[in-house]
């Protein structure tokens, strides 16, 4: 039995990568009256928990999981931050 | 011409909301040999960029975009961060 760590990863699109989903939600939002409403970029956040020997597995296994499935590296970029499970400040 | 701001809005399942979406993510981390993942959660992460006549307008129009379109209050909460444009920290 490890310990419990939460990761709170975020995935957001590279500068410069279109963003339909977002230029989508702008317009939603332009429509509904919002006219200051300049860019809007959409992304990912997961939360995971997991178990692990220690912080340091913890980052490793997260930063393998970010490049192996969590994001998309051509046109995504990443990052995250690792807490003991219980000790994380709330979004 | 009013001032720039940049909100950073989150978007997450409401707690006890099943999530097929973390548990595909999840059995896929699993599947890649991450056996210590208990769970997976995925929500939206979105940057608004907008302008707005001072701080105050700014927040009363995110949280109204925040109700009225970029999340179902049904199943979902939202949190977010509003900080002048240019002035934000990095995610």
């Amino acid at each position: 039995m490890g310990q419990r760590y939460l990761a709170r990863v975020h995935v957001t699109l590279k500068p410069g990568v279109l963003d339909p989903q977002g230029e989508a939600v702008k317009q939603g939002l332009v429509t509904l009256g919002y006219e200051g409403v300049k860019e809007v970029r959409v992304g990912k956040y997961l939360e995971v928990l997991l178990e692990a020997v220690d912080t340091e597995q913890a980052y490793q296994q997260v930063e393998e999981m970010c490049r192996r499935l969590l994001a998309n590296p051509v046109i995504e970029k990443y990052s995250y931050e690792i807490a003991k499970a219980g000790e994380e400040s709330k979004v």
